[in-house]
């Protein structure tokens, strides 16, 4: 294992390009994490660096990852192989004067490390841990089955060495010489809303067909 | 270069994992594609990969990636180095009667290759293309800078080996011994808008505070 390091001692996390956005708060780290469903995870194939997306959620100081133990790739990453997991959602499009001072407003989070593994009593414990951020609210009326559980792969990245990039503009900031170029600028906001629940057409008659309102209260989530 | 495969012949394009969600019409990869701002690439640092989140467009046969000059692992990947651009977009959730049967409906593709960085006039004419589909029916008043193009930096990466993996169960898939439990399943669509434009501040008196008709009918993207 390579030393944890937090976002302020790792090299391998200092921001270089475009330093002024990165945010060095953990609890700024936390709120992307809980706000995202998906995470963009870096395996090796060979030589070659590939990028598998990964539901996720934060548990604490750890990301859990949840994968299949089917997949090839996954059963990589559980051997502890060197990993990042980068979070990203888009907020909006910053439109300026000159397509060159034009760019995104994003969140994005690079979490550096190794997986481990999880299994047993811990493995469930992460399921649940998992359960309660993306389906918030849902009550189980059974648990997983030994068979589903083995075929469920739960691996676990520690918040050691991230780094969090934000780029929250109010609005464009063109060359002066550019403003009273007669062009639109300004900011377009992207949402990410949840729609109308959808039931499933076998609901059984003892089952409200709402969804529960915890499900249509959820945030807007990238 | 590796010789280009098609998703049809590529073996490292051929989903293992859950077979069934691989799409192999180019047309479905194009839509994602064109739906989506950002892609997230893999870039080695050393021996460690990394994800690196990335506006991009797609133009023909290529992805464009859009990065800075003065931006490390950009320059890393302009060298030709082995990446992967993945690209997702999450549609929903769906929400079985078992917390194994839950899962999310999402398009992915991954794009194996290795960039070429584009200079002269066709970096001019892929920064054109960038902006017609990030920024689409934008008028520029001028043309971008000699300084300010050589501060960006324009990769291609092309369409030659990629595979496409989608999800869009119109519902949950129970086992049949779960389906009369006392709890709500169904699906809960997640969607990508846009919100209302917010106008800079100084915009000149000569220009409508509205933002373009085209910027708020822009398609719904993730």
């Amino acid at each position: 294992m390579e030393p944890a390091l937090s976002s302020r001692s790792g090299s391998r996390t200092t921001v270089r390009r475009a330093p002024e956005k990165q945010v060095e708060e953990r609890a700024a780290l936390d709120a992307l994490l809980d706000a995202a469903l998906v995470a963009h995870v870096a395996v090796l194939d060979g030589d070659w660096p590939l990028v598998l997306p990964t539901a996720f959620a934060r548990d604490g100081d750890r990301l859990l990852l949840h994968g299949s133990t089917g997949s090839r790739l996954f059963r990589a990453l559980a051997t502890g192989a060197p990993t990042c997991a980068t979070v990203t959602v888009l907020d909006g499009v910053v439109l300026a004067r000159s397509q060159f001072e034009s760019s995104m407003n994003y969140r994005s989070a690079m979490v550096l490390g190794r997986c481990s593994a999880l299994a047993g009593p811990e493995k469930l414990a992460a399921l649940q841990a998992l359960s309660d951020r993306l389906l918030p609210g849902v009550d189980w009326q059974r648990q997983p089955s030994r068979k589903e559980a083995a075929a469920t792969s739960i691996l676990a990245l520690p918040l050691a060495e991230w780094s969090l990039k934000v780029s929250d503009k109010p609005g464009p900031e063109d060359d002066p010489a550019d403003v009273d170029l007669p062009v639109w600028a300004g900011i377009v906001p992207l949402h990410h809303v949840w729609g109308s629940p959808v039931p499933a057409p076998d609901l059984p008659p003892t089952v409200e067909p709402a969804a529960p309102a915890v499900l249509s209260s959820w945030p807007a989530r990238g």
